[in-house]
């Protein structure tokens, strides 16, 4: 599940029509034209993927032999889950969903370990907004252990508005906040919950924020009185796994 | 508290004497001689610091000066606490102490992260065994967020040895283990504990494992079924915490 590179006008033509958007970017060889390549350009500005020029050596150095037909294709190798994928995943778990929804985690490490624990913990999906935040990039994969393969990723435009979406379907949304207004340990949640982890600087921006229902705090002790992002959303997803195991949902 | 160096014989030498050793490595000018520097060599051999022989020039670059007498100290800027202090630490909370044991952590990152949480639980102090793991490095200080400043940390010679002085303080000892005897979430844990973590890779060692009153796991779901040992250290500690702050000890 490494970054791949694909070369030659069909395959990336391929990868570029493939359900699942795969390509971050292609390189075309400087000076290359023609209808093929029109077309292929054509069809990645329609996907959102990005084309640049480079000279004709560094595509072939990047894919290692001559025979690019002067494109290359960069793929980071994963595949987001679509809104309908997480939403059936949702709904095969009726009233016990649990989603985690990342709000621009910048740090690779970071985001790899949440989605390594979401997957522990038997969440239904992750959703992370497609402009502010990391993406599932190799080292993501790496430092989830993997797990980013098994669970539903899907990133979205608005955060704000899937929230809605995700309160349509019926789950409760908590957003993790140092100043929240409820401590974890008074919690009983409800068990069908999205849960909203903001980035370590920052925390869940104010839009975001406003849609959750309510928000909760680990109580602390201590002089730094912080935890890190991974560990503080591994702290509340655990709580929730821990009641969920002791009262249990008939 | 980035990592330091410090030049000329007597900085050099005062570093030395401190009460708490800074110093990693001792580097003197090839060729170089005489009483002061044979002083300084005979103390760095009793506290422990290794010396070696470099080009006079690599140590002017390093130093960023030729005035360093051909002596450089290499400073890690950390200052560890000594078992004495721990054991004060451990006294002035009586039956409520809690100590974490990290077994050969190797990942910076991890160990940052384990010393953050355990300061930001209230924990009393940090035990690192000091030929198998990673020691406080800058990078372990910047993943602590500070953190590591702020908690006694403490480095042993033979883990399993120290692991018995501590139950002579009245600590109960619970390694983390995922084939733990005991699920975490079914214990009502000690307010005198010990708790170890081991690597990522190869766990708590089995001599050290011994020495455990009893071992816990983290029950999961999912495919992966397995934690970041932060992430882990991080789901016990706040258990730990949970229990602390919903059935305060008299």
């Amino acid at each position: 599940m490494e970054g791949e590179i694909l070369y030659g006008i069909n395959p990336v033509l391929e990868a570029l029509k493939a359900e699942r958007q795969t390509l971050n970017k292609i390189l075309v060889a400087e000076g290359r034209h023609g209808p093929p390549l029109q077309a292929l350009q054509l069809l990645a500005r329609e996907k959102g993927v990005p084309v640049h020029a480079r000279p004709r050596e560094v595509l072939s150095r990047m894919a290692r032999t001559g025979h690019h037909q002067g494109v290359i294709g960069l793929s980071a190798g994963f595949f987001y889950a679509s809104w309908e994928d997480l939403q059936a995943s949702i709904r095969s778990q009726p009233g016990h969903a649990l989603v985690l929804i990342l709000d621009s985690i910048e740090d690779p490490q970071n985001l790899g370990s949440l989605i390594r624990t979401a997957e522990a913990s038997g969440a239904q999906g992750i959703i992370l907004p497609r402009d502010r935040a990391v993406g599932i990039t190799p080292a993501v994969i790496k430092a989830s252990a993997g797990a980013a393969v098994y669970i539903p990723v899907v990133r979205v435009t608005n955060l704000a508005r899937t929230l809605e979406e995700l309160k349509k379907e019926g789950l409760w949304i908590v957003g993790a906040d140092s100043r929240g207004e409820r401590n974890l340990y008074d919690m009983k949640f409800d068990p069908n919950l999205g849960l909203v982890i903001g980035s370590e600087g920052q925390g869940i921006r104010p839009l975001v924020l406003k849609k959750c229902d309510y928000t909760i705090s680990i109580p602390m002790k201590g002089k730094i009185s912080s935890l890190n992002a991974a560990v503080a959303g591994a702290v509340i997803l655990f709580e929730i796994i821990r009641q969920r195991l002791r009262y249990p949902t008939k």
